[in-house]
């Protein structure tokens, strides 16, 4: 984020940065044929000259010539092959591939949303080249739970790699069903529902599968059990424990099952496991909200996650009880809650849920109004409400307002203008910095370890973190359950893990999967394409400014002054006075040319053109816009 | 910022999101005369069309007509006015104006930086437009701190409001001088040493000092005393108190001052004050880190910010005492010791400052490396070092790093990102997350009740901070002392605030002063230009389609196959088909256009384009360039 940048430097700094700097396009224009964005591009003259360092580093399609040590090796019989294709180096896009002879197991298949460095992007996906390659092995997709950075991908992906069959349990597979009417010119999925009392046959493999605590019903880890012993992925995950450490005989209960089970390696959530001790169970998230609805005199306003479901469906609990209504505010939320419904997870009785519409019926004591976009969402909900453009609902200064949510790396600005908004309208905020009010889906530190320890792998590879959270991970297995650095591989999204010598000797093999960024963007899947990217931060930093001449290609002679038509770079209406110097320079510059050559390259006029007014440009407004001649000839 | 709007839409939200919507520029350039963007705009047909909402509202120059409602009041005599002008709809660019009869004191003037909805924008200053019509009152600037929200708007604010004299600390006027220095083309300052002992007289007014804890030395307060008792601004504050509440002698003794005192109003910090108890006091960190430099086997790299010069000085005294050897890494760092040691605020033995080039004479168990860019920074030290690009430093896994900061709001994927490219290398890696390396400058909400118990003012105005931070102290301070929302006057940047009847009375005006965003953005210093933003914005989601129609204007037959330069939409090189669908479109549009009417507007023929254009676009991409025709008459 160029923010960053400026943090450090000063006026005098920023032009040092620069010196002179520009960006160097040319585009041949005559004749029609559109170039890509750095076709034609030259080096500057001026050696001191350089292109502005901007964040961000895509992979790059590298289509032929693949250098030897590329190549995946062919993998050898009996060889247990495990891919991070995602999820690794970010908190998203969660997918994991098992392969071992001719099975390939995938477990989860989620997207990510776009970041600061992408913009323009919708969702980043796994790259799943390796996978595409190896289709016709691939005999199951295995969804742990029904959140979207787990199953946000299969519209994209599940197509690509044949449409494999997906297992996963009740819920998952309504949301994942509902998810895919959103697409309706894509092929029906495959959906099996399976129960965690299930071992079933896939391939040469089996698929055992556990419960898991996490925010949403029907979390599970699953095992892919092989001749050499098994390998869990256990999804997202944390402990219920009575808030000290004690842990719910149901987390005994379900672990017990590995008691009988050889797991050669673990992949577990690592997403909060360098937080020391115990995260806050969520039911004190739900005690917190018994209080705070039995002691509400007037409105109450919750703002959470469509995702935290369980948490949605104990408030609703809770309200019942205290003969309260509940409105549904947010289309993510009413259709989830609508699932919950139907699979008979919530049984709200007649009248419990009401219309903001109804509202006016009841008195304001007896109203809870349940509200996706706590994370400042623009178009939710609750900006909705901030905003004053809530159809229904207007806030007041008897309303509390819970933001029942942490807030997500990115979104903070976006949290504080909302809750900024909100406290204009008086409503009284309670937030999970002052109340229990949120609890993390993701085990801490104390967590990780008791869970390894029923697990207990004799190997281990973290996942589901940015890599300081794996490696913090690591470290803590490393410290606390007897592992070695021999057992643990931290790795990147498309490292290939070997499990080889029957289940007893871990490698990590020098190359990786395919791992350039996938994205989806408009109505296209692609890879990232970083020439676009760059020209958009560039845009978005000191915008473009294009010049059209036309003139005599013979003579050199303008046939009249440029047009000059600039977006994003400053306000023309008021720069008059630059834009006369740049024609008058636009113009000396082309005569120039043609009185050094008679016949100068068309491209050698342009290069120059955009040398010398870049230059300029910069000199007198230290802005540093995409410039772009166009030339027509007449 | 669009990430959070895609958060909760799926592929076909999206397009039912945009349904159709076009983004209408259209652009006179036939005749070479530039226009403004939003020039010869043109409503769709298309009724459903609608303009993307984009975040971020900048309030707009209204330079004619203002309302008369708009007219701020003439100051009547004896009437104090306080005019927040920065830092109170956010944390920085903190200005305060207190005028009475003739007279104006400015109490600091900083800076920020640019915000994720200001694209391009360098710094972001508070508006002076109400000071520099009032130039001729101004007598004074207080600067309370070396801060830059609080000395960053000097250089490009001083000279608009007639280069008054800056009243400050030694510290504090060094750190300004030295800034200035990087703005050779303006005048001089001329900058005023105070103590906090002294009491000055300015105009019909009085300033006195007080010191104040914060983190950096010199910190004060200041008391704008008037006939009618005193107008007091904290500046940012703290307590130094033994880790429980029990406040340090020294603080009771600077605020002792208020014993003799009437303070009609307080503006005071509110960062933190919604936060309960009492912030970490400095000692604890200097604690800390006296335990990690003792018992530090290995290199020990320490990344802080170079504005935290209490903990730096420290830590090189601490070092010392344990024969180490300091290293300082980053420009800004250097520049503030060397300072502090001109002023002797710091005396380093010869010796105990050595060069990067000089660690390998040493031990690496005597090496502390102090460093900027603890924020993720992209060119800062601790990032050249993350990645690998620093001259002289290579991390290794012997070392320990200690980010000594917590996370500013909208850094937090920086910060990720720099912590692991250091855990890649191997480094064990300390944070605030689960050390005491770290203590707020800003005080809790204990201390906030403290210090309003010592100042006792009968009115009450928060500051620095954004609009739900000053509710909250607003709402404290109700609680625990005895005020009322009567006493209270929560602004916003530009809120006149006055207090009538010799200070009886707090009225807060229902006009502002001008309040337009104030930027710097390269060499200038101006109003914010929306429309220039919003185009950046637009640019960098979806780009910038250009197409350039050479034609006969009588005929309306084109003389070639129309060019078309575009930036930030798509990868060109892998459209061509598009590329071709749109030149048969534009041949099309424009040829009908001419077969309906004979002579058609050539800006009627650049609507039609626009509009056929952007909709065939979306249709096909589901993106939505800017599109720009340029008709060339030939």
């Amino acid at each position: 984020m160029e923010k960053k940048q400026t943090k450090t430097r000063t006026g005098n700094q920023r032009s040092a940065n620069r010196n002179a700097s520009t960006r160097l396009h040319a585009k041949k224009t005559v004749g029609g044929a559109p170039q890509s964005t750095r076709a034609g591009q030259k080096k500057s003259s001026n050696k001191s000259r350089n292109t502005r360092n901007r964040r961000g580093h895509f992979g790059q399609p590298r289509p032929h010539a693949k250098k030897k040590d590329d190549v995946i090796p062919r993998l050898e019989d009996d060889v247990i092959r495990i891919i991070p294709l995602g999820g690794v180096e970010e908190i998203g896009r969660n997918m994991t591939a098992i392969e071992l002879n001719n099975d390939i197991i995938i477990v989860d298949c989620g997207f990510m949303f776009q970041e600061d460095d992408t913009p323009g992007v919708d969702y980043i996906l796994p790259n799943t080249q390796y996978l595409e390659e190896r289709k016709e092995k691939i005999k199951a997709i295995v969804i742990t739970h029904g959140h979207l950075d787990h199953i946000g991908g299969i519209p994209y992906v599940a197509d690509r790699i044949g449409n494999p069959p997906i297992y996963t349990r009740r819920l998952t597979g309504v949301m994942i069903k509902k998810r895919q009417e959103e697409f309706p010119h894509l092929p029906a999925l495959d959906i099996r529902e399976v129960e965690t009392t299930e071992t079933i046959n896939i391939g040469a493999l089996k698929l055992r599968f556990y419960n898991v605590t996490h925010t949403i019903p029907d979390s599970m880890g699953v095992i892919v059990k092989t001749p050499f012993g098994g390998i869990t992925v256990t999804g997202d995950i944390k402990l219920s424990h009575d808030g000290t450490g004690v842990v719910d005989q149901a987390e005994i209960d379900s672990f017990s099952i590995f008691k009988d089970e050889d797991i050669i390696c673990m992949l577990m959530d690592s997403t909060n496991t360098e937080r020391p001790g115990w995260s806050i169970p969520e039911h004190k998230v739900f005690d917190t909200f018994e209080i705070i609805l039995r002691e509400a005199k007037h409105r109450l306003i919750v703002g959470t996650f469509a995702s935290q479901l369980e948490r949605v469906i104990k408030i609703i609990e809770i309200a019942e009880r205290y003969g309260k209504k509940i409105v549904i505010e947010g289309r993510s939320m009413k259709g989830n809650l609508e699932i919950a419904k139907e699979l008979g997870l919530v049984k709200p009785q007649k009248g419990t849920l009401i219309t903001a519409e109804q509202m006016s019926d009841y008195p304001e004591s007896k109203i809870v109004i349940l509200a996706t976009g706590a994370q400042g969402d623009t178009y939710a909900a609750l900006m909705r409400m901030a905003n004053k453009t809530h159809r229904f609902i207007t806030l007041t200064k008897d309303d509390t307002l819970v933001l029942s949510s942490s807030v997500i790396p990115g979104n903070e600005r976006a949290v504080q203008s909302l809750k900024d908004k909100i406290a204009r309208q008086g409503p009284h905020i309670v937030t999970y910095q002052t109340s229990d009010v949120h609890a993390s889906g993701h085990g801490n530190a104390e967590e990780a370890k008791w869970i390894h320890k029923q697990i207990n792998p004799k190997f281990f590879i973290p996942q589901h973190g940015y890599h300081y959270m794996l490696r913090s991970h690591g470290d803590l297995i490393k410290e606390s359950c007897g592992l070695t650095s021999d057992d643990i591989v931290i790795p990147d999204n498309g490292t290939i893990v070997e499990i080889r010598e029957k289940g007893q000797k871990l490698v990590r093999l020098p190359v990786k999967a395919p791992m350039t960024t996938r994205i989806v963007e408009g109505l296209h899947v692609r890879d990232i394409q970083e020439a676009v990217i760059k020209d958009r931060q560039a845009l978005a930093q000191d915008g473009i400014f294009v010049v059209v001449i036309t003139m005599n290609l013979r003579t050199g002679k303008l046939r009249k002054s440029p047009d000059i038509i600039s977006r994003g770079f400053i306000y023309l209406r008021e720069s008059q006075e630059l834009l006369g110097e740049t024609r008058l320079i636009i113009k000396k510059t082309v005569e120039d040319t043609f009185k050094k050559s008679s016949k100068p390259e068309i491209d050698d006029v342009k290069n120059e053109l955009i040398d010398v007014i870049a230059h300029f440009l910069l000199q007198k407004t230290h802005k540093n816009p995409i410039v772009i001649p166009v030339i027509v000839g007449v």
